[in-house]
């Protein structure tokens, strides 16, 4: 693949700031202190998993208290959200991050990214024992980053054998029973975990994780259950970058987390993960060419979050239509096609696309209540929707009752199996009159059901039903005389068909023409060796292999005869031959009707792309 | 208009907390306390306009803190942003609404949402003297609003009676020449400011004009610079419900700000504004059931901004298809079609979606990087984007610079004028052969310009560009005769037409036939009485007017020429009248000679019906 522009621009942002070397390497344990200052890494992963990275972009350092997010979230997952709530709180301590920060009374701390907070945390990963503990968090960790990580000893060594303060915390966490159990092994927990080594690629990758509400967009392996995205989020958020985060959440926009190992890891919600390695430290323990990064990047491609793009009806409803303008691939006879030309508008189609939620679902809803004669068919066509959250869902229960109590048909169609959608509308009406129709299996055979419904209302009564449809009533041998409709008789063959018998096959010399005389028709062609797909349904008083008139090909597609069918047929070579006045006259009506009759499934085709191309 | 459901959903709501009586109203001003406390409104509007509103949602009350977040949008618009930036901060202060908070040398306010960057904000309103300031802030609150808002003289009256710690405060922001001037008249401001008159209503519009990127959705009116509102949002985001914030952003998820007044507003960007009305406060100041209405619905709908929605392919490009399937609609001859069917591929048409942003015009950058083999010739229809940030339009700009230097074709068509994005793009673009083409005033007539391109480059030669095509060479009359072409030759009448001559006009009898044996016309249909549309072009070698064959009709179209031409016809209805042996054979062809001609037009129709559905 071609590297895109995007890369170069990446490449100017890492020449502007490598110059940039102010703050000085967290030296508060000696291990830190010993790192590679000049060190510059930045690296962005979008939720489609497209990657781009420069610089020191795959050294290795350790993850320190950007592993606070991650955790918190573990502890989320293990336990019942207001149980977590209990032991520590969400508010920012507007405090230094080595602040202890703890709540006058119940010494809970103020919110998990402060240390006292996030060993409060660490407890509450699921484990019997400290070992289990870190297994787990490393596990997900790995699932995060799509790699197994390992812990850094040296700075873990140097973490525990200098770690007072963190050691106090945790001593007086125990004394408020914020822990349980023993102190020293929850804080070994804690050690480890901020110890493990990752790289800027690794980081942007856990940042992309989120952005694409929990699920790995490299492989595609969920980290992060999807309810506790806005929970992890929404605390580094407020609490992320230390008492900066106002500054943060006003200049850059993006939920973010940094540790003092020089990474700091940002969050686009739904696009992306942006992560930058330098290990000088602001005063408040913040990555300064990561903070220079970060403002640039968004500045520059306007990733504020809060400068939000709007949800419109051009992109929640791609396009609607009636049945009027587009029809089922159903061949019918004429005087079905005018009821359906005059009443179609009674069919109406919204194919949607997008992610489904509260604002896109209510515009569908209100696009549909604002006729002031609502079509009494509804097809919603989900094939273009990448996803419906509970809200939307809700919704559309409420509109199929809606729209079901006032006597309209609902048809859902086109919806991935992996929504689970189906179900959870049924499990939402608890009235199945409510349900909207869901076992289509294609907009045609929806259309094609609700055109029938159509014809049945407005007293469309076929030409047939029981006998064969004359020839004198097809409407290729319009206008003939009785001696011509007798010439043709005479020269046609006739067979009737079972339930689902082949009649012509693909790659079949195409040499006949048929009639349907009685009964169904329908025209497979195959999609691949496994799938076939319905292309036509010919009605009574249909032809087919009208191409048989115009040349000899190779038959296209396989006929199918839907119920017990009786066609006839002719070989038009053999009539050709024939230069007497009365064939030539049949000859000449033959091409007429069938160019009359190919000309309006033009004009109805041209119709058709003018309601497609809105 | 019907009512939608999520009315019934609001009604509920509403009933739910109204039995929620906690909180006392704020007294720390005499005259606040006398408000009746029962009170209670919903409202929510999206960023559509749609209104939904339950209880008291129209009852008037004074907007106190709610109006800092919107006087700080106009203090930035009016004020260089880094001034205002040096004169308040924008962190949360950790600390209750009414706190001092000033940085201990500079004496900076903490954040515009606490009382004394309240108060530093409001000095930093345009205006020469404090009425000029009051009338301004009136004015643009009522942007926000729509209407024009008042003060409650009783409030302001107790508030300035009994202000003593705001004067405190503003006299403490004098001494550290935070304000500059008579403090006593920017308290007056900040006092009038705080008892402007509003309704729940009010307040969800002016929240909706805040996720609308600053434009009333109902009045249309711009109430804040685009560039602002992340501003803005960014501190109501952090220190927007005093020291709540952190469990706001963690459990509600949406900027928001509240008063003492009893009202709450939220933000969800780019989908809607949500205000609650409801006196009883808790001890941090908040609205009891507002806090609560706005945890239930952000939870029940769904709302959390950090639970966002991706940017998918499917949803910034809503198909892409090649020139081989969908054409100009250009009639050409059967060998330029020929060329076309083989070689159409090297036209590439994207037909985009939503709002054009980072990682939407990223999307479109990879999927057109990912072709091994870069079409020659490559078309964005931007016709259904409703908007493109700036950083959008710097990769559109790269991407066109890389596709130019690779020596393609880009065309951009269907920018809405107003995005004013043909002239950012040529002043991003420093060298001018690095332009897209941006002249095309639809697709239709860049489609026809790649395929002129495309027929030159293949080396088709037409069959005539002098002198006029023979009736034998039209394809209408393939394979007949030479007495055959003699005899309908002799039935030909022939005009020459200059440039832009109407040859015939929509509604006229349709009782001819023609061929264009030189030069070229256009087919157009009116829109309306103003506006016409290209439907078709007609080259040479082809003809028009075919109806004519099958029956008379009007005429749905004008004809025109594009050019000289020489346009000859016969009247099908005197030819048909000839029952003899050679008109027989001459009217036997034309049908099928048509038929065959529709037949194709029809499969490339189906061809293209196939290609806009996906």
């Amino acid at each position: 693949m071609n590297v895109t522009p995007f890369h170069q621009h990446l490449e100017e942002l890492y020449q502007n700031f490598l110059s940039l070397k102010e703050g000085n390497v967290a030296d508060y344990i000696p291990e830190l202190a010993k790192v590679n200052e000049d060190q510059f890494g930045i690296a962005i992963i979008t939720v489609d998993g497209h990657v781009y990275q420069v610089g020191d972009s795959k050294s290795e350092f350790s993850i320190q208290s950007i592993s606070k997010a991650f955790t918190y979230g573990i502890a989320l997952e293990d336990n019942d959200q207001s149980f977590v709530e209990s032991k520590v709180d969400v508010e920012p301590s507007g405090e230094a991050f080595n602040s202890i920060s703890l709540e006058p009374d119940s010494g809970r701390p103020k919110n998990p990214m402060i240390n006292a907070g996030a060993i409060a945390t660490s407890s509450l990963v699921k484990g019997e024992t400290g070992q289990e503990k870190i297994d787990r968090i490393i596990d997900v960790f790995g699932k995060y980053t799509g790699r197994k990580l390992d812990i850094d000893f040296d700075i873990y060594e140097s973490e525990k054998n200098t770690g007072h303060r963190n050691r106090a915390i945790s001593h007086l966490l125990r004394n408020y029973d914020i822990l349980s159990g023993d102190p020293e092994e929850v804080l070994d927990v804690y050690f480890r975990q901020c110890s493990i080594k990752v790289t800027c690629r690794d980081l942007a990758l856990m940042g992309a994780t989120l952005a694409n509400d929990g699920v790995n967009p490299i492989t595609g392996i969920r980290a992060l259950d999807s309810e506790q995205i806005p929970n992890v989020l929404g605390v580094m958020a407020s609490c992320g970058m230390y008492d900066y985060s106002g500054n943060w959440i006003y200049r850059v926009g993006m939920p973010a987390k940094s540790g003092v190992g020089g990474g700091i890891v940002a969050v686009l919600p739904g696009q992306l993960g942006l992560a930058v390695f330098s290990p000088r430290l602001d005063d408040k323990g913040n990555s300064v060419r990561g903070i220079a990064v970060c403002e640039a990047v968004s500045k520059t491609f306007d990733l504020h979050m809060l400068h939000s793009t709007r949800t419109t009806t051009s992109s929640t409803i791609r396009r609607s239509y009636d049945g009027s303008s587009i029809r089922s691939k159903t061949v019918r006879d004429i005087s079905a096609n005018r009821v359906l030309d005059k009443y179609g508008k009674d069919i109406r189609v919204f194919d949607l696309a997008g992610d489904m939620q509260f604002v896109s679902a209510e515009l569908v809803m209100h696009e549909i209540m604002a006729y002031e004669n609502l079509p009494s068919h509804i097809i919603l066509n989900f094939r273009h929707v990448s996803s419906i959250n509970h809200a939307a869902t809700q919704q559309l229960c409420d509109l199929s009752t809606l729209l079901t109590n006032k006597g309209k048909i609902v048809i859902f169609i086109g919806m991935p199996k992996s929504f689970g959608f189906t179900n959870k509308l049924k499990l939402l009406l608890t009235d199945s009159t409510n349900w909207p129709m869901m076992d289509f299996p294609d907009l045609d055979r929806a259309l094609e059901y609700c055109e029938e419904q159509l014809l049945e209302n407005y007293d469309w009564v076929p030409l047939s039903t029981s006998s064969p449809v004359r020839l004198e009533e097809q409407p290729i041998c319009l206008d003939m005389s009785n001696d011509e409709i007798d010439y043709l008789e005479n020269h046609l063959k006739r067979k009737t068909y079972d339930t689902d018998q082949v009649i012509c096959c693909e790659g079949e010399l195409a040499d006949r023409m048929f009639f349907v005389e009685l009964g169904q028709v329908s025209v497979w062609v195959n999609i691949d060796s496994n799938r076939k797909r319905r292309l036509n349904v010919i009605k009574e008083a249909s032809s087919f292999g009208e191409a048989s008139l115009l040349g000899t090909k190779k038959r296209i597609a396989d006929i199918v005869s839907d119920k017990k069918s009786v066609i006839s047929w002719f070989e038009p070579a053999a009539l050709f031959q024939d230069t007497s006045q009365i064939s030539l006259n049949i000859q000449k009506k033959l091409f007429k009707n069938l160019a009359s009759q190919t000309f309006e499934k033009l004009q109805r085709s041209d119709k058709e792309i003018r309601s497609l191309s809105k």
